[in-house]
């Protein structure tokens, strides 16, 4: 049994690594573009920030751990046609052109950071931050060039994590979105804080505009925004969401899903027999409405992974469980935590649901460290069904979304959740959790 | 309808205010027999320690808090004697005799500090750590004597947050206990770290012996071991537990269950009709086994108290969720939570279980922060049921016990508690949350 894993970040590696596992005799070969394999891309913005020492600290396993584990890596090999009917690829790569023969397939294809699609965005100075390869030009590029004001587009979690990073080593941070509440993935009334926390971090904002072209002459020297204001910027980080790469997936006629990711069944099994997808190129399922759900989360990149190494070795024996999709991230001292569907997203599915939001202490009100929560909830009017949760809070507090995120996954209720006697003692939480206070809201008890 | 409350510090306090909430027009009064209502009580290891600057803080809610939301508050009056059939309650206090004609009857006696029994227990200087007043005579005692030597008898989990508090404020601390591991209500496997976490805060441990007795002449000067040694103490605090108070339920003739609780349905009601229990002087049921258990906790006595007060004023109409039992504490850098049963509990009861035991961080290994974390699960040989969890790692990381003691009240395996997507991002969790590492490497997947 020959496996070929075409991508080596997160979910090819981790795929790969649980096929071997599984089936030691079988020959399984990664192929990754980059000049890396295994790499801990969520880790970058704390790298930006100094907390990291170094970069290679995010590549969990090298080339040389894979091979110890029989494992073959082609590393800077694009994978550039596939003809499934033969099981054959071609790649290319720094010694040539190769094929390999394979048995199964899978796709760990990642995603590309979007661009702006506006005027003089390759003007250097200008990066994603979404591979390895991002994080150590944007290095190479603050050693070479004087850097003093940045300019960040977009604030989803990471451009939010990338202003946090900049603004810990003191450069002169401007925010820039289109959109006016921020993070754009949560409801407006949970993040009510967000324009304060950047304004007391001496975060500029210009929200509610666009770029509409980048200024500079060769090397970036700035942006001119929608509203006619030009802003000066010696590097410009674009955080505009991702999209998949399915360029080889179209070319052997896979069929495409949300977001034009590449379909796949529960057990990451692609339209087409024995050809499996996982990571930032493919989808997940919701454990809310079974509906089919991008999120290029490095989470779900590794589930994704070990659910199809396993099934491309060892026959479909295993599914990836529904997700209820929680994420969380770190913006200065809060944290912010999402888990199921926000109100907005429901409202666009028309699900009759009802809502519930608290604003609490995470901790016991004498406790010195105690700081303000924000719990909502959102449940199926009809049933009580958990369908959501969003917390922000003191950075560590807001990782109790886990606990809102696990009743979603067994299907339970706002009551189950209500029922749930969450451990207390005065440095972790008031006696009536916050979770269980927006619960027994939601009860109107 | 008039509803008498017997005991005013958590569960007192939290059914008196629930039962007016949901019936305005019914006469509630609260009959406490000691100087302060509404305490909480699981804060004042803060106070000790110097976290919390006015002891006063413990106090949720003043008499006259209660009073304006038209709640009686009969303080320092003692309820000696109830007469059920005419539905009379006798009371001594300050201003003498009282009578009280009642409807309804909820007690909330609360438990008393055990005592180890020993000649000269009641020397000055020796304490227990139960109720506020215990609190103000320590600070009292500490004020008015030279106090450096410190001995702790006990080390549950009250007992380990008073070493963390004197520790923190520099006194000599020495620990004794008859057990050998610390805390005695986790495995052995879980808290091996405990011995050198206390000796590297200085804290001398005598462990597996017993204090046989105190020295001193009017005042402690230190105590007798089993083992012959003599040890100085300036300063006693003795922590051995609880036992509940139910001299008054046995008057009226209440059944007794599990530690010699008073026994209650799961309305909160006693075996008399129209009086309920709730808090320390009662027990709650395991959502693992359906058992009665006791568990003085105040985060229990606050929902004992909603669900007694509901009831008492509205008819049977809600039901004391069956419960996880979770708890956690903090010990100097360290969290320390366990929920259902763990190993050795399940072991008493001849639970067919299986376990497993990880060792992980609990944040991106490359994240400056992350710290060591163990994690470990019970379930249910033949079925998968998640039977228990104890999880020890750095302060925060340890309230993710909630994510499994919801499985567990929501009946779940641990195959469900696998598939839960925890929220990842560098700075919460590695990749693989721990939990999830413990619940895959349970399936031995």
């Amino acid at each position: 049994m020959r496996l070929a894993v075409v991508g080596g970040i997160a979910a090819g590696t981790s795929a790969a690594a649980k096929a071997k596992r599984v089936s030691k005799s079988s020959e399984i070969a990664i192929f990754e573009a980059g000049r890396f394999v295994s790499v801990g891309a969520c880790g970058m913005p704390y790298r930006l920030s100094g907390d990291i020492k170094d970069p290679m600290k995010l590549v969990v396993r090298t080339k040389e751990d894979f091979e110890k584990s029989g494992i073959k890596v082609f590393l800077g090999y694009r994978v550039v046609d596939i003809d499934i009917s033969k099981g054959l690829l071609e790649a290319v790569g720094p010694e040539g052109r190769i094929n390999y023969q394979f048995d199964k397939l899978i796709l760990a294809t990642g995603a590309t950071a979007r661009k702006l699609g506006v005027p003089n965005e390759d003007l250097e100075g200008i990066f994603n931050l979404k591979s390895l390869e991002d994080l150590l030009s944007i290095e190479n590029f603050m050693a070479q060039n004087e850097v003093r004001d940045i300019v960040v587009v977009g604030s989803g979690f990471i451009g939010l994590e990338v202003i946090d990073a900049f603004v810990k080593r003191g450069f002169n941070v401007t925010s820039v979105d289109i959109v006016t509440s921020v993070p754009p993935n949560f409801d407006e009334d949970v993040v009510e804080i967000v324009p304060s926390l950047l304004d007391s971090h001496g975060v500029r904002r210009i929200w509610g505009v666009s770029v509409i072209e980048f200024l500079g002459d060769g090397k970036v020297k700035g942006c001119r925004l929608s509203n006619g204001e030009e802003l000066k910027a010696d590097m410009v980080i674009v955080s505009v969401g991702f999209r998949p790469n399915v360029e080889l997936a179209q070319k052997i006629g896979l069929e495409l899903s949300v977001n034009n990711s590449i379909r796949v069944n529960e057990y990451m099994e692609t339209s087409i027999e024995g050809v499996y997808a996982c990571g930032d190129c493919t989808h997940s399922y919701s454990a809310v409405t079974g509906e089919p759900i991008y999120l290029p989360l490095g989470s779900l990149a590794n589930r994704h992974g070990r659910v199809a190494g396993t099934n491309a070795v060892a026959g479909n024996r295993v599914k990836m469980p529904k997700i209820a999709g929680s994420s969380v991230f770190k913006l200065f001292n809060l944290g912010f935590a999402r888990t199921g569907f926000v109100e907005k997203e429901l409202k666009a599915r028309n699900i009759d649901y009802d809502k519930v939001l608290i604003k609490a202490r995470d901790k016991a009100h004498y406790y010195p460290t105690a700081g303000d929560i924000i719990v909502k909830l959102m449940w199926e009017k009809s049933t009580g069904r958990l369908l959501g949760g969003e917390i922000v809070g003191p950075v560590e507090a807001v990782k109790r979304i886990d606990v809102i995120g696990a009743v979603i996954c067994l299907g339970g209720t706002v009551e189950d959740l209500a029922r749930v006697d969450m451990a207390y003692s005065p440095p972790f939480s008031p006696v009536w959790d916050p979770v269980t206070v927006a619960a027994n809201q939601a009860l109107r008890d």
